[in-house]
This record gives C-alpha cells, structure tokens and sequence, in this order.
C-alpha cells in the first residue's frame, strides 16, 4: 500500500497538528511534550482522563481528548508505547485537583511506561489510579494476561469521562472504569495486514481468500488462518467466544461497538453489523446503542473488531451523555 | 482486495440494513422501495431534500439523512444510479407540503433518472427543484459539462438542509444550494483503484510509485498518472485548480472538506489536512471550519478528495445549526 506522507520520521507530529487544526475548539496540540490537550474548560475537582498508546491506531487516543471523554493523551510512535516523559507531561496537564485516572491497554510497553510515570508522580503527591484495559476475547481465560486492551478503551474513555465530568472522585470513576473492562469483550479479524510507514512494508502476508481470526491492533497476526467465510460465518466466528466470555442470556442488554481496522469500507463494515446484529436478537440479546466505523483501527489494515459491553442502567445513562472530541460527538 | 460480505447481490441492502439498525432514531430503511428515510418529524411546511447515487461512496448519500440534511435517500447499485421508482417513491416521502429539492450529481444516470422523476411528478402537482453538484475542478472550465459532482454534495446537503430545517421556501433554498455549487470546487487523487463486490476485481492498475490525480468517485481513472509525492506537493497539486477556479484572495474564508476515499487511514488524512491548511494560510485564506474524514468515498480506494467552499457569514451561520445523521452530527 502506498502512503500520503512526508518524511516518515514526521507522520506521527504531522498527524496530530492536522488533527489539533482541524478540530481547533476542542483540542490542543503541545509540539514540544507531544501531547493533545483538551480545550474545554475543566471545572475545578474533575478527575482527569489520561490515555496514550502507540500511533497508527487513530482516533485512538487522541481523537478521544474533550468535553466527557480524555483530558489529554500521549500518541507514541507508530506502534509502539509513549515514554514516560509524555505520559508525565499529560498528566500534569489533566490534574485538576482531584487526581488522574490512567487508562492502560495491556501491551507490555503502555503497562511499563505509564507505570513508570506513575511511581514518580505519585512521588510528587498526584495521586493516580490506573485501569488496565484487556478485553481481548480471543485468548483463552488461562491465557488472560496475554489478553490485549482493544475496543473496550473507547467505551471505557466515553463512560468513565461521563463520570468524571459530573464530578464523580477519583475512587469511583476508577471502578467504574474497571466494571466497563470485565463487562466488555472483542474480537477482531484481519483481512489483509497493514503497511508501517517506517518500513513501507506489509506487516505479514495474506494470501488472498484466507483471513487472520483473533487480531489485535499494531499489524500483529492472529491466531489462527482460515479460509475466508461469507460475512454471516464471520459475525458467528466473532460472536462467539465474545457471548461465552460474557455469559450473556436473553433479555441482557449490549452496547457493541463495530470498528473498522481502517482500510474496511463503511459498506462492508455495515454489512457486518447487521449480520452480527441478526445474531444478537435471535439469542435474546437486545443491542441498545452501537457505533460502527473507524473507532480503533491498524493503521490500512483490513478487517474489524468487535466489542460488545454487557451493559446496565448506569452505564447506559453515562453512555449517553454529552461528548465532544474530534471522534465521538454528541448532544454538544 | 478481500470483502467481508455475503452475496454479491445483497451488498447494498445488506449495508442499508445495518446503517438503520445502528441509527434507530435517525433513519429508516425501506426494502421495498430500497430508500432512506428520516427519523426526526420534520415541519409541516419544510421543503424536503432527497438525494441519491450509486452505492459504494458512503456515507453519501444515505449517511446524511436526518435531522438539518436530507429527508430521504435513494441508493442505487454499486456505482449505478438509483432509478426513477426509487426517486419518485424518495420524494413521496420527503413532501411536506411545500415541494422538493433534488440534490443531484452531475454523472449521465443520475441527471436522467432524476430528470424522469421529476418530470413524472410534477404532472401529478408535485413541486420540484433541481441543483446539478459539479464541482470537479479537475476538468477546465471549456470542459464545464463533464465537471463531476463530487464534495459540495455534502456541503449543500448540510447547508440547503439548515435552510429547509427554519422553514424558507423552496426557491430560496435552491437557490442557496446553487450558490454553495457556485462557490465550491473539489480536487481528487487516487493511490490505489478500488475493488467492486460483483466482479472482485480492481478497476484499474497502478504501479506502486505512481497515483492518479483528477479522479472522482466510482473507481475511475483520473487524468493523468504521475510518480507519487511527498505529502506537500500532493497538497499543492490538489489545491493550485481549485484557488484558481475559486480565485481566493488574501482575506477569504473557507470551509475544508478533506475526505478519504475508503482506505486511507486518519493518520495519513490529518497529514494531508496539516499541508493543504499551511498552503491556505500561507496565501492568507482562513479555513474557518473543517471536516477530516470518511466523507464521500470510492469503495477501498486509497485517496482523498478535497473540497473547498468559499463561505460567507450566511453560509457559515447555516454551516453551524444544528445536524442529527448517522455520519454528521453536532449540536443535537
């Protein structure tokens, strides 16, 4: 695949100024700590949002940074962990007085370095919490700790922002936060790999007529490769570890969350929801809100990942309050 | 390119299904006329928009139906125009009583089959208007006629539709609409075809190394082919026809819809964003609101198009009221 880009040593500082441009009322953008800023005014006493992760995954995060959602986020390099410097200078910037909620997807590099900000601001008396974010369904329970953080960081950030906005203390919003990661699984498939603007290469091979089941995000590979199936044996392959896991019965009541990995069309990827859709409503599942389109994504990977929130009263009144960053926008 | 779908010829419906399970409260799709209708009550008295085109550019135009854009939608195969049954059946639904305006791209079916609907209702009293989007800036003004409808369909669906939503006559919001046309021009480059869902195969070839620039929507070819550049001269190449044709002067404001073509990942968008904005601010024109996004896309092209409207305190008041579809939303 080929890239619209400059200097490949650029595209991540080139993406966020374009971003901070285009969305000037809702995000700032500090070249110098390379962070993105919420512009919105904080009242004083909010707990402040902190997330950050390796770049090539837009809009995560930083197209999840204002009103109800980040304070700030730390985009790393393409794929790999901001350093703990960024990660410090976003969280002095989020720190309303009430200390900061650090949302953490499980991938060795994040889990160290904002770990490692963490021991040295807490030093300093911020007092910080962390959720870790591992939703990955396509690793067995005894292999939970090898389980990647995946859509359920967007659904996290939407409902633990809500939180936080309607002053809710830090404590709170921490188990809230953590409540939205057990009750929340995904499962991702890969249609083709992605190419790192660095290298210029794929990150593996596809040959086609064969699909990647079990992806993450960074152009790793799944587990396993399968012939490739019509679209309602995919929704099946999708669903069904993430409806195990979740133990969901009839009458439970789903937030899913379809993202494209970024190369999948809007009418493929629709296609897929109605299918995965048609699946929930025979089991007795009633799927109340959804968000299908580019929400986590692998650079022009193509494929999508599924997450679907076993929800509840609270979490569906926080889901639907007020947001708005550059990704995520409604009733504001 | 793989697809993730099910029977070629279900693709469209099966899209269509899925986008009004996701937006219960925005659309509704009928199978049977195979089109799009809005949720929201709409006044009596409001003039109704409909648009329609071929499939495989979503999210035009079924994503824009809602609450300040369209009344309803007709989408016709992939890449095919919709036919007269579903306009005629489209306009029914969007008739409050004060007439209807046709938002209709300047491709051979759309203006015939268009044409046929309108010809046939208003021998039944039906009130019709027509705005021909030919924005294409990449054919030269002797060659006004084969100017494609590309961007400025979003602009005037959003900009006519504010008008419609506080009640203006029909006249009055066609002639907006043509004045958003007038005022718009729309440049597009290509770094890969795209794939169509019936035959599986790309539309055309590109070498790596090269991409096409003047291209539209529907997987054609541009006007030439030309080693790729880095991102700066990508931006130059796409905005130097359309400041020209706009003649933007030191002073002027612009609204920017920069859109991807299906593929092209937000990290490499925003990158374009970044350049196409410096080269306008540079040149003293002020881009005053902007879209970065999957707006108006090809199928799994790589590539942008980019749209440029050169606003004015009407049009940008209209710009911000309030919008409720599934692929627009702000203020609602």
């Amino acid at each position: 695949m080929q890239k619209i880009m400059g200097d490949a040593t650029t595209v991540v500082p080139d993406y966020l100024r374009g971003l901070a441009a285009a969305h000037p009322g809702v995000v700032e953008y500090d070249p110098v700590d390379r962070i993105v800023v919420r512009r919105a005014p904080a009242a004083p006493g909010k707990v402040g949002l902190v997330s950050g992760g390796g770049s090539g995954c837009e809009p995560l995060h930083a197209g999840y940074v204002g009103l109800g959602m980040l304070d700030a986020a730390c985009p790393g390099e393409v794929f790999s962990s901001p350093v703990p410097n960024q990660i410090m200078a976003a969280t002095r910037r989020a720190d309303h007085g009430a200390g900061v909620l650090y949302v953490v997807k499980n991938f060795g590099g994040e889990v160290m370095n904002f770990g490692l900000a963490a021991e040295i601001l807490r030093r300093e008396g911020v007092r910080i919490e962390k959720v870790l974010v591992d939703d990955d369904a396509s690793f067995p329970p005894e292999l939970a700790a090898r389980r990647r953080g995946l859509g359920a960081a967007v659904l996290v950030e939407k409902i633990a922002g809500a939180a936080a906005e309607e002053g809710r203390p830090l404590d709170d919003v921490a188990a809230l936060a953590r409540r939205v990661v057990g009750r929340s699984r995904t499962f991702g498939v890969a249609l083709s790999s992605c190419t790192h603007p660095k290298t210029g290469r794929r990150t593996f091979d596809l040959p086609h007529g064969e699909y990647e089941v079990g992806v993450g995000i960074g152009g790793d590979r799944g587990h396993e490769r399968r012939p490739l199936p019509p679209v309602d044996e995919i929704a099946d392959v999708m669903l069904k570890r993430i409806i195990d896991e979740l133990e969901l019965r009839p009458g439970n009541q789903v937030v899913v969350l379809l993202s494209g990995l970024g190369a999948t069309p809007a009418i493929e990827l629709y296609g897929l929801f109605a299918a995965v859709r048609d699946r929930l409503v025979k089991q007795g599942v009633e799927p109340v809100r959804s968000l299908v389109g580019d929400y986590i994504t692998s650079l022009d990977s193509q494929g999508a990942l599924l997450t679907v929130l076993h929800a509840d009263e609270e979490l569906l009144e926080l889901w639907d309050r007020p947001v708005h960053t550059a990704s995520l926008r409604w009733g504001a």
